[in-house]
C-alpha cells in the first residue's frame, strides 16, 4: 500500500466512542461538531479552518485565479498507491497545473454513508493531509453530510481547488497550433489497472501501483523554463485516448501519433493484454499530455524526463482533419484513434 | 411548487435516446461529452464554462476573496418551495453572504445514481439555471460522477463558492461583544417542515414552503447602510437553536433570547406541535441570525422587515456565563436552550 499510511494511522481514542459514523454525524448539531473538531480540523489544522466560520477568506496577492472542482467516488477507497484521500488531492490540484495554475487553496466536502468505520475516515482524512503538505496548499473550508446505509458507498468527496495563474500564457485547447508537439509525462494506464486489480482481487504477475501523482512541479518547472506551453490535459477518465479526441476536437485539428513512442509499463501492457483492454483507454492519475510548439519539443522533454524518465514525445498537430487522431501502429500501419465509449471502468476517480 | 418551474421544463427529445443514466455517461468518453454539452453547459452556458478546460479563470478586481463549499444530499430531490438544485445554488451563495462576500462563481459537481431519470436530472439543472440568474453568478467548472444503483439516491451535489468582500468589516464569531442584539431575517423553521411533509406525504392543516432563498440582497442592504454587522450566520442544519449555541461558544458570551420574539408561522408552530418537534431544532435555507451593536439594532431591523416583514429582534448578547443560550419561555419563565443532539431530521440540505 502507498507510502502516505506509514505516518501515524492510530485513529484518536475517544473517537471510537462511535466507532462507525451515524446519521446524526450529519445533522448539525452536538455529534457533527465533534466529528469536525476532532476529524477534520484536527487533520487539516490550519487557521482559517479553525476560524469556524461558514467560509474562509483567501490571501491571493496576485495572477489570474483559477477555480476547478471534482467529485471522488473511486471504489475501492484503498488501492495499491494510493486512497480516495490522496486522489481527491491529486485530482483537483493536477487540474489547476493543467490551468498553469499554482495550487493554492483547496475545500473538502464529504457524503459518507452510515455505517461507515471512523477509523476508515481517519486514515482518508490523514492521507489527505499527507497530500495538501506534499503539494504545499491547505484545506480551508469543508463540508459534511451523512446518508442512509444503502445510499452512499463509504465515502465520497469533493475538493474544489483555487490557483495562480501568475504567467502570461493562454494554456488552452485553442492556442494549439499546427506543427506543435505532443508530449506525455510518464507511462500511462497504471491508475485505472491499480484500481481494476484491487476491486477485482486480480494478482497482476508484477503488481501495478496507481500513478496518483501531484503535477503541479513539472508544469511549474516547464513555465519556470520559458517553455511556450499551448496546452496541458491530464490523463483521467477515458485514458489517453480520450485526451488525445478532445483536444483534437477542441483545437479543430489533426492529431498524429506514434504507438511506440507511447510509454508503457511491462505488467500494465501484460495486464491490459490478458483482459482484453485496450491501455490507451485506461485512466491514470498523475500524467499528462504537453502541447507545445516543435522548436521547444526537446526541451520540455528534457524537463518532463528530469520527473519522470519515461515521459515521452509521442507525436504530432497537424492541418489534417479537424479532430481526428491517427495512430502510426507497431507494424507500421497508421489507424484512426476514435473517442471511447466510455463504459470501460466505472468509478475509477 | 416553487415558481422556479414555471419555465421552459421540456426535456430536449434527442437527451432521450438515454432516457435514464447510465454508468458510460461518467465514464470520459463520447455519452459523457454529450450529457456535458447538451445539459450542463446547454443549461449554464457562459463563456467560461463553453472554454472546455479543466477550470475556469476568474476575474476578480478587488476586495478579499472567499471560498465556501456544501454537498447537498436532500431528500426528497423536490419539495415544496424548491428542489435540490435550487437549494444548492441557496446554501452556497448563503454561506458567502453570511461572510459579507457577494457572490460572484459556483462551481458544480454532480454524483448521478444508474437510473436517474434524464428528465429528472433535466429539472433540477434548470432549477439551478434560474437560481444563479436570480442571483446574477455563473456556473463555471463542473464535474459529473455516475455510481451504481444502489450507491447514490438519484443525485448528491456539491457546489462551491468563490465571492468578494469589499468591506473592512470582519464579520466573525470573535467580533460578537457583550451588549449586541440578536436578530433573524424572518420566520424560522419552514423548510425543514417542507421536507418533512413531502418525505413523508403529510398533509399539513395549512401547506407549507419552504424557506430557501438567497440572501445577498439582504446583507448587502446592511453593509451599504454601514451597519456595523458583527457576525452573521445562516440557520441551517441544527436549527435556530444550533447557531445560537455555536455563536455563544466560538464568542464565549452568553446569548438570551426572548421565545415569544423568535417568529413562527402559526402553520410551522401547528405542524411541530402535532408532531412533537421544538420548531427551534428544524432547519432554514433562507433565514440568518445577525449580531449587531444595539445602537445599530433599529436601523437593522428596519432594513431586513423591509425584505421580509417577519424579520425580528429575539435578544442580546451578554458577559454572563462563555457558551450558555438562555430562553426567557411565553410563560415568563428562563431555561436553558441546549446544542442540539443532531438526529432531528437527516438530509434535509
Amino acid at each position: 500500500m502507498s507510502s502516505v499510511y506509514t505516518t501515524d494511522l492510530n485513529c484518536p481514542l475517544p473517537l471510537l466512542d462511535h466507532p462507525r459514523i451515524r446519521l446524526a454525524h450529519g445533522g448539525g448539531g452536538r455529534m457533527m461538531q465533534r466529528l469536525i473538531d476532532e476529524v477534520f480540523i484536527a487533520a487539516f489544522d490550519n487557521p482559517l479552518l479553525r476560524n469556524g466560520h461558514d467560509g474562509a477568506v483567501l490571501d491571493l496577492p496576485h495572477g489570474r485565479p483559477v477555480m476547478t472542482t471534482d467529485s471522488y467516488v473511486v471504489r475501492p477507497l484503498f488501492f495499491p498507491g494510493g486512497d480516495i484521500g490522496s486522489l481527491a488531492v491529486h485530482g483537483t490540484v493536477n487540474d489547476l497545473a493543467m490551468c498553469g495554475a499554482r495550487p493554492r487553496y483547496l475545500s473538502a466536502s464529504f457524503i459518507l454513508e452510515e455505517g461507515l468505520a471512523m477509523e476508515t475516515l481517519w486514515r482518508v482524512v490523514q492521507s489527505m493531509r499527507a497530500a495538501t503538505d506534499a503539494v504545499g496548499i491547505e484545506i480551508v473550508t469543508g463540508d459534511t453530510k451523512v446518508v442512509e446505509r444503502g445510499h452512499g458507498d463509504g465515502i465520497y468527496i469533493n475538493t474544489t481547488g483555487v490557483g495562480l495563474a501568475d504567467h502570461t500564457l493562454k494554456i488552452e485547447p485553442r492556442s494549439i497550433r499546427a506543427g506543435d508537439a505532443l508530449l506525455v509525462s510518464g507511462d500511462v494506464g497504471r491508475h485505472g489497472m491499480a484500481v481494476m486489480g484491487a476491486r477485482q482481487e486480480l494478482a497482476f504477475a508484477t503488481p501495478i501501483e496507481s500513478d496518483s501523482t501531484p503535477l503541479w512541479n513539472t508544469v511549474a518547472e516547464l513555465l519556470d523554463a520559458g517553455i511556450d506551453i499551448h496546452c496541458l490535459r491530464d490523463v483521467t477518465r477515458g485514458g489517453l485516448n480520450a485526451v488525445l479526441n478532445e483536444l483534437a476536437q477542441a483545437s479543430r485539428l489533426q492529431f498524429d501519433v506514434v504507438e511506440r513512442d507511447i510509454p508503457l509499463t511491462a505488467s500494465v501492457r501484460g495486464a491490459c493484454e490478458v483482459l482484453g483492454l485496450d491501455p490507451l483507454q485506461v485512466a491514470c492519475e498523475g500524467r499528462f499530455v504537453a502541447v507545445a510548439p516543435r522548436e521547444c519539443a526537446q526541451q520540455a522533454l528534457q524537463i518532463m524526463r528530469a520527473q519522470n524518465l519515461s515521459a515521452a514525445l509521442i507525436g504530432r498537430v497537424q492541418l489534417g482533419e479537424a479532430g481526428l487522431v491517427t495512430m502510426e501502429t507497431s507494424i507500421g500501419g497508421r489507424r484512426i484513434i476514435d473517442m471511447p465509449s466510455g463504459d470501460l471502468l466505472p468509478r475509477i476517480c
